[in-house]
């Protein structure tokens, strides 16, 4: 462990906890994970001179057994700050993103199906459904190929996400990564990509879905961030 | 709020909350819907002189908190009358109906995955089984694509349904709307257009399927709609 | 009503009643049905001179509502002899197989997806999995194109599975029906059918499956039908 | 029956007996089997001059009655031990395993649908994703066509994973076999390969997925197999 948690942010990183753990219900909830598979992270805003951390996922476990102990804190190096078992094995890649998107406060990734088949012919999602230009602003775009061990699917994420619209990137060969400005905003674009992914894939099958005009896209994606949902 | 729900129909208006409300839950049960998407609403007629009303989900909120008290009160144009939250973004597409098909009591709304798949074509499904027959009397058609902002996804349901036995449009690139006498025709003719559009799809994934003769359709349809069920 | 139960018959007409209520509930669970398609029936043998009766689903009840007392009873001619609801409008279907195959006690229909799916391009399935040889005993045959109003549709079951050693078919742009020793037999007919139908046409959908020799399909039938399971 | 269990393994054998029937309800819980099909077994080391022994589902048992009461224990011969029902029809190729792979500690059958339906074309599973590399090590083989009867089954099992890294075999026509150092690891595999099995056929319905290359996949096999999980 490189620290403590200051007392300072202690509630914060508590409260961070508690929704992380409920919110990785989510993920069998809408079936993107079998097993052990798949993670959500949080970002905490450091306080008076604390840099940020952000809670995650241990390794490994089993998605009955995440309550909030469970969960696990870490620096923005990936390194372990809190917590009695090992961070998920992708904590390098979402601490990369944390590092670099200083926008992000939530980062997801699984390998839900549709998503991940996507990515295994390295082809991203064309916009053929008012869905998606509600939520993604466009097609879904491919990230890199790139394996654990450095910071190459950090790097991936951030280079294909950084001044895109869309929320998601398809790691090649992989499967998806999703952020937003918090982790239950994250989670929302893993569960609405994998929809998306999942219609358009059938869709194609029989036949050539029809595009949308980009400035259909445009009114869309401009209404939905800014209209939708209760303010 | 344009006005309240009058004394007179107090009792209607909760009544349909209630319903509506435990209709909503049908939409996760059949795998209609992911996060927040769907929306069902429910025609309320007026009395002594009051306009009708319709009850209608609220935008942007889990179905896990989805009880009557949840449930906002809209007049025909749209309007908020009752309800501590924003009605659902496609509350002007419900009203449209209700102002131009007295006979409608029931609208749904979701974006299923397989009737989505074919809407995203621009193409209906074809009546190849006997159940398609026996709910929609024949094809389901496809409306226009549309965008939210003016009538015009209203106009495009009204234009397609008026005079069609169907009571399920595809909107192009979009999604499914059904209609029914009330909330809960609506809702089975949301559940069975899934079931028939990944059936048929299915289908044709190896091959054509066998069309159905036009005097068995009918003599299918006349049956259904007048001897099943309870009486 | 024709008749009522006999007092000799009461016993085993509760029991069947139970039965086939409970059994309802393997349908949904096993996703073999939406809304409230679908019915069981179970024969109930004649006693002291009084001819054979069976119970069945009545029409258009949810599966929530199905306990025992909802079940209702006929005779082989498919009259109502005890309930308070209408029998299901494929119960002519089920009086029809249950007067010409004796040997008969249980009858399922659904409108199971990959199921129907073959029946919608009139084509049986193959036997390439062991599964089916084991249960089937070779390919599952289609029969024909009938509708609901006389006995077109009994009559084509009977035809098509008399002599055959598969307890399903697929009726023509309708949907499977199976047949059992009992009502459990069938409802296992009936899921098994489902998981084969879905398991050939996901392997079709890449290639061609690969034939299982004739002596192997009647080596694994043979086996099944007489060393599996308790004894 | 031909011995009891030795009173030096009674513990051991009750565990494995509670671990297995627990394990038991993942099999319906991520959708591997339908109805009654499938198994899980595990071995218990023999002590004091005692062969081992293992543990197994009865046959043709709901999976609602699947305490550790229900659990059977049989010999490396295959032949019952303990259980007042019959072992699962599977068992011989259980016992064979144990009797070849001393290193195996538990095996799992099932009729998945996706690693099934590549089975029923003889065709491996290519490895293009990285959760493949991960815990399979490289393509998934597909082992002979073989029917209960002999030691055909176990012997096409263990021919064809003895020396492979992938702890999962697709008998042709028939479905998945999956081993592990315990039932616990057995299953996981299983639960993983139906993913696997189902996101490439998914990608290969639209196109090639994208190869990895074979040192990635060496990589990605040799971190997982040693860093991932809790130590």
């Amino acid at each position: 462990m490189t620290a403590d948690v200051p007392a300072s942010m202690r509630a914060a990183v508590d409260d961070a906890k508690e929704r992380v753990a409920a919110l990785h219900a989510e993920l069998p909830r809408w079936e993107l994970v079998v097993w052990t598979a798949g993670n959500v992270s949080e970002r905490v805003n450091g306080r008076d001179g604390h840099p940020d951390l952000f809670v995650i996922k241990p390794s490994g476990v089993s998605y009955d057994d995440l309550d909030a102990d469970a969960i696990v804190v870490c620096d923005l190096d990936g390194e372990l700050v809190e917590g009695s078992r090992s961070p998920s094995s992708d904590t390098a890649a979402h601490a990369y993103v944390y590092r670099h998107m200083p926008e992000v406060g939530g980062v997801v990734h699984t390998h839900s199906t549709y998503a991940t088949a996507w990515a295994a012919r390295g082809e991203g999602i064309p916009c053929v459904l008012t869905m998606m230009a509600d939520e993604f602003g466009g097609p879904v775009p491919i990230g890199p190929f790139a394996i654990i061990g450095d910071d190459s699917i950090g790097r991936g994420i951030v280079e294909t996400l950084r001044g895109h619209r869309s929320p998601a990137v398809l790691m090649q060969n992989h499967g998806p990564f999703t952020i937003g400005r918090d982790a239950r905003s994250a989670v929302k674009a893993s569960v609405l990509l994998e929809e998306v992914a999942r219609t358009v894939h059938v869709s194609r099958q029989l036949g050539d879905p029809l595009p949308i005009p980009q400035e259909a896209v445009d009114s869309l994606y401009d209404r939905y961030q800014n209209v939708y949902g209760q303010r």
